[in-house]
């Protein structure tokens, strides 16, 4: 596994900036979260003048060992099922990118089940599904780097091809049950604090399924963050984590969504803290536990909505605010060039 | 002034809608918000297949007698600098438009300046600004009444001309005054509860901002919401709400902006209770009391942004997300159609 370098972001134009956004037709400060955007994507790309090009979401999707032990509403078919939906256009995430003009690439990153060649499907596959983490690690040494490996070559790659902004979304069955035992070790935080419904848990389901987390969180003493995630992470997790890291480094935007792709923030963020710069938290998931990830990291997601599908959907949905962001800080006139009488 | 009759939607679709929602590929609910936003539009339009044509932005802009007293932090003369620019395409509501496929329309209510004829204005005037409540009435009732109409009739001709979902901005200098003054009276809530900072005053001003207005709110008595809105309203609001009532109506679907917006939809909601079920609440304001007026009508905004910039900016920001609850229903995959198991 490569070592990544993230740049820290420099912090020269955040005057400018701030006095290009004063100057904007407008009471100082009316756009609210819009100008905080926009002064961040400008000191990403060191300019006055941000362009957002090829906007991209990719979803890893792989299968999870612990989604045998009974964690989930849905039977694992479910992922490679739904993999089939990307491909076949008819997914949440399809729909939004469609409208939104954004690239989405499906990545098979460790599904269980052998896909037919597909040009919109790149196969990444590590192995059929991770391990149960009841009873092994989810993911080898060497599977968990070569997952990581994949993402920052998948990134590479879109980035390569003229993207500078790029979201991640994920599928797979089990993976609300990697994610908050990701967040358990990472936040230092009680089990049953960070597990939630997933996909429609019961109220006696979601008992069971704390019993299971609560048991498999006392299995393996772990505590350095990519340990963390091998031992409970899912390959897509994983490969997302690489692909995250690298476009951070890349200087690209980073567009974080919900439950799942918060956890692997998590791990990113307690390895390379400069990554913060870079990301822009998307959407506050419906999912028990995303608010508390959030706090922890004491950031303000985009939008509420009440979401809870993973898929990308919150980067999706958020992409449009993070576009007018850019647009009023390049188009809007100023009180001079608008002949506009300033605040008496 | 012609009376307006808004029939109550159908709730016999509702049953169909939800079947419809729950079978598209993914967890019961898990869209949140965008299913309730689905659902609603699919009543209003009477369909399980609703779309959404030529959406519509009107920006009303008016002078306020009390601009002349003190309340504001910009000069009055913003009012008619802003519709210029409007016009020139600088301010971030032609910036948001542009971006989403909005049309924009500038109106004329009652701005204290001799416009020349531009294409894109439409001429509404009814004076040269409204009359200061701290003495009289905004507007004596022959005013009001033919706001009211005129607001009506430039949404009539936009419906003709296509349009099944509109938005209403506002432009002038001292319209939160007014809309706070409303407010108060409508919700029987103390003026200094309805208060804010407007544009930006500082402690001091709002301190006297407050002062003004309690004097003014006991020097009317008025309780019916028409005269409420008579008496301390802007032309621009009083055209707003022709226009707001008549789009439920004919059956538009109705989005509703900030403070002043929702100052008027008050108005609107006290007379004809039925336009609720027309109206989507788009953007909670920065504004003092705005959150106050949301909780009275007992709505959840779909963003909060922390904008406070009227003009219509919440529901242009707000129109994607809408448009993405009409689009999932339309054109994700069912698990029918596209093979994938149902919850266990």
């Amino acid at each position: 596994m490569k070592p990544f370098i993230i740049k820290p972001i420099g912090k020269d134009l955040y005057t400018q900036l701030q006095h290009k956004i004063n100057a904007k037709t407008k009471p100082l400060g009316a756009l609210g979260d819009l100008e905080e955007i926009a002064i961040k994507i400008g000191q990403i790309q060191c300019t006055e003048t941000p362009i957002l090009t090829r906007p991209t979401i990719i979803v890893f999707a792989g299968d999870h060992g612990i989604a045998q032990e009974g964690v989930s509403a849905y039977p694992q078919e479910v992922t490679f099922q739904m993999v089939m939906n990307f491909l076949g256009n008819g997914a949440a995430i399809n729909v939004f990118c469609n409208q939104y003009g954004i690239d989405l690439k499906v990545v098979d990153a460790g599904v269980n089940f052998d896909f037919s060649e597909h040009s919109n499907l790149i196969n990444a596959k590590i192995a059929k599904g991770t391990k149960s983490f009841l009873r092994e690690p989810a993911m080898t040494d060497s599977e968990c780097g070569e997952a990581i490996n994949k993402g920052a070559e998948i990134c590479s790659e879109i980035h390569k091809n003229g993207s500078n902004i790029i979201g991640f979304g994920e599928m797979g069955i089990g993976n609300t049950s990697a994610a908050s035992l990701v967040m358990s070790k990472i936040c230092n935080l009680p089990v049953s604090v960070c597990v939630g419904r997933g996909t429609g848990l019961d109220d006696e389901q979601l008992k069971n399924k704390i019993d299971i987390l609560e048991k498999a969180a006392k299995v393996h003493e772990v505590s350095r963050p990519l340990e963390i995630l091998r031992t409970y992470g899912g390959f897509e997790m994983a490969m997302m984590y690489g692909a995250m890291v690298k476009a951070a480094e890349l200087g690209m935007v980073v567009l974080v969504d919900g439950f799942i792709a918060t956890s692997v923030f998590l791990v990113a963020n307690a390895i390379h803290s400069e990554i913060m710069d870079y990301s822009i938290f998307c959407h506050q998931s419906d999912e028990h536990g995303h608010a508390r990830m959030l706090e922890f990291l004491k950031v303000k997601p985009i939008l509420k909505l009440g979401l809870r599908l993973g898929e990308g959907t919150g980067c999706a949905l958020a992409y449009p605010v993070i576009k007018s962001s850019v647009a009023f800080l390049n188009e809007m006139a100023s009180f001079e060039s608008a002949d506009v009488s300033q605040k008496e």
